[in-house]
């Protein structure tokens, strides 16, 4: 084999980065944190995408584009959000180079070509969109405003991973309006578990449900909800946010309407996202030392096929046969790919599209013409069988379903293993430093304590889950009372 | 009527920005020379995207996404390149924001967060993506690589119009690598075909295809291949471009390969290019006093529905009816709008949709319901007729291919009326200032001459049309001898 991929277990780190790279999803730049997204990669993200976005307009949302570049000025006008972002934002400050003037044939900024107010790349787009919703609001019959966005957005971050925190990101932003703020915690409400059902019907993840703690908040939100999974390595990532912002940016912006009454009041906001971010989770919560494990519905080929052969003469029989297949295939909406490829063996194949993560392998030589069958291996479970060309595209079709329900279980009962109890500080460390996972346990609800036990634990409060029992209890660190546990973890 | 146009005689500049911002297509922005693309605009786009993206994959490419920053470096390394985009780039010096230590709120640049290296926000991927390609190509064997993006670009322009000339654009860049300069010619040409394709048979803009002169050439290209629209008013609209870029960005990012000889050489390259600017010729070349018309291939919208009621019970029976239709034609893949909101009148719906560009309208009111017929309202020809349900679905389907080719027809009868051959200097300059169009005339194919016609007329040569004919003459300015004319136009 070529490509040598680190174990989880020697290091889970490197192993992550190796089934990214040699899995051909995406690439290091030159440009510090930001990364290429390569073909592989791009074609599984254009399924996500594509799948989302249907699932917005299904819903009743709309695309719109919103410019890349904010005005230094309206990040300030939100106390919280300014407070969120100004930290790590790529500033333009000029809107043209000139050679070098001492020579060496460089270039330099032109000192003449100063903007007057700086710009900053949008890290997301609340004030610059805010800011346009003024224009585009006067009425009750102009709402609900539900926008939709895809774009790239920066934020410096200073410790970058591929996938899971690069300086540009891809992503959606929904940015909606409404007239009233239950109508608005409605929208919130239901884009979470748009989410949740995409990330567990079609990233085969399973998620928990919950709202953020007042700390770990969207700055400028008053309540953020979020979707959380496990990662195999016992910490936790989270998968998208959905907030509802209140009349925050309303007030911040004077986006104010009139109602049936003709009585102007702020209206109200939610905003929420998904993002390129995912991707990294599914790398981590499926792949294996063997690669990556994509699940079928998102996986940009779903069924290899590689012919087993010698000479032009075998080659001639083989195609014929998979021509047949592959349009039966087709037909039935099946993303394949034929390597036929000779400058590779078919162990090398093999192996390359196990790391690539293909569900399904048809390998087909001469003895499986002669038997009428194929030779089929999961990428899942690496199980192979022999199966009759007979009804084959029906089995494909019934074994990519059975791959993705069958992916999802297995996240799931690593999940629901990995969900421990803690009632005292000892059992709280105790299950951090095992396995990890999510550790549910009480709290006392004060900004103070959150942030002792992460200090002390590295572990943060991932979500207070939607379906929670109240139960009394008393908080883990300081003991005094709480009527709920929320849920701990380490977290990407 | 509530929204007033400014007629195409009356002020052609300010007809074309009512289209837009009036038919809701896009919205000034307080970013300077950005603007916002309003939903129906960006699901004109999309309906766009789409097509072209298919395209794209039928003939073998593949999408990826390459970083938003260019370090400033990358740019200086082909001569030609930096040339032409240094002076009108967005640069990002810093990279965070801190309150303004002298007190007031405000936000200022942190001057300890200065960048090592400026990074350039991207005018054009070719420095980044060749920078990467050098990771990527080894031997024939990874060639050709045929990639495209759909990506943001931005460009410092001083003086900026709705979709036509924005600071940030939406567009799509292919770069693809070949192993031989006529591989590479091919994939240019191929891709200018592919365009012109697209703006004819999805946009019914008929162009004219041809090569730029030297002095209009892609910075850093070898060649570059275009297609010329004509608008309303007599000028000239580019509409794509496609770049043999020879060996210089190779060479430029030593990017070589080994053939099946197991020689080195450097690899072979062509980039290609539409944006949202498509969409501002789109506007200028169909639109009339009444608002946008837009093709039927691409409108967001194909068919609005207005019902004409008074009261629950009439609206009962027609809604009735029309779902019954919605179901016809929306099983037939034709995307429609029924608008039965009580907010406003039929009247001012009509005026509404017209301006919107919608191909069809169907009104339908109790009298109609009686004889079973609906009233039918083409926006092309404004020509109304009365259409019995019966069979409906197929006369609409029918309707909107007659509309789809009857304005290409449209405009290529305008645009063929107005290619005038001139002969002399006087000729010329008549072509120009009367109904101005395409003016086909002898040029002696010097740099000089094209300035000097240029500085003379405000005309410059659009291309050198493919299909050119062979012809001896002399040039409109010098006198000199000319073996075959050019396409000269004011443009855009």
């Amino acid at each position: 084999m070529s490509k040598e991929i680190t174990s989880r277990k020697q290091d889970y780190s490197q192993w992550y980065n190796d089934l990214i790279i040699k899995g051909s999803l995406a690439d290091y730049s030159q440009v510090r944190g930001c990364m290429v997204i390569k073909p592989y990669g791009f074609a599984l993200w254009e399924n996500m995408r594509d799948q989302l976005d249907k699932m917005f307009k299904d819903t009743g949302h709309v695309n719109a584009y919103f410019p890349l570049f904010i005005p230094k000025s309206y990040l300030s006008k939100e106390a919280a959000h300014v407070e969120g972002f100004a930290k790590e934002c790529a500033v333009v400050t000029h809107y043209r180079l000139m050679s070098d003037p001492n020579g060496g044939g460089g270039l330099v900024v032109d000192p003449d070509a100063r903007l007057d107010e700086e710009l900053i790349v949008r890290p997301t787009s609340e004030t610059i969109i805010w800011n346009t919703y003024r224009d585009w609001i006067q009425s009750y019959r102009d709402l609900p405003l539900l926008i939709n966005q895809w774009a790239n957005v920066v934020r410096w971050e200073m410790r970058t991973r591929l996938f899971l925190r690069t300086v540009e990101f891809l992503w959606q932003e929904g940015h909606t309006a409404h007239a009233t703020a239950p109508e608005a915690i409605e929208e919130a409400e239901k884009m979470l578990h748009l989410y949740a059902d995409f990330v567990e019907n079609w990233m085969a993840l399973p998620v928990i449900k919950g709202l953020k703690t007042e700390s770990e908040r969207f700055a400028g939100a008053v309540n953020t909800y979020c979707i959380e999974a496990l990662m195999q390595d016992g910490k936790a990532l989270q998968a998208g946010t959905s907030h509802f912002l209140g009349q925050n940016f309303a007030k911040a912006f004077e986006v104010k309407f009139s109602d049936k009454d003709n009585k102007l009041d702020y209206v109200w906001a939610t905003s929420w996202g998904v993002s390129t971010r995912m991707i990294g989770g599914l790398v981590m919560a499926h792949g294996d030392d063997e690669g990556l494990i994509l699940p079928p519905r998102i996986a940009p080929v779903q069924v290899v096929i590689v012919p087993i052969f010698k000479g032009a003469e075998q080659k001639f029989r083989i195609d014929e046969k998979v021509n047949d297949l592959m349009k039966q295939l087709k037909s039935a909406g099946i993303r394949i790919k034929y390597d036929d490829s000779e400058h590779s063996r078919p162990g090398w194949k093999f192996a390359e599209y196990e790391m690539k993560g293909v569900p399904l392998r048809v390998a087909i030589g001469l003895r499986d013409l002669e038997n009428n069958s194929v030779e089929i291996a999961r990428r899942d479970t690496r199980e192979k069988m022999t199966v009759p060309f007979e009804g084959l595209t029906n089995r494909i079709t019934a074994l990519l379903e059975e791959i993705q329900q069958s992916m999802f279980n297995k996240a799931k009962s690593f999940r629901d293993a990995h969900i421990i109890k803690a009632d005292t500080w000892i059992e709280f460390e105790e299950a951090l430093e095992g396995e990890g996972g999510f550790v549910l346990a009480h709290w006392d609800g004060t900004i103070e304590t959150e942030a002792e036990i992460k200090e002390k634990s590295k572990a943060t409060i991932r979500c207070i889950p939607l379906d929670n029992i109240r139960e009394d209890g008393v908080c883990i660190l300081t003991g005094k009372p709480s009527s709920q546990r929320v849920l701990f973890a380490r977290a990407y």
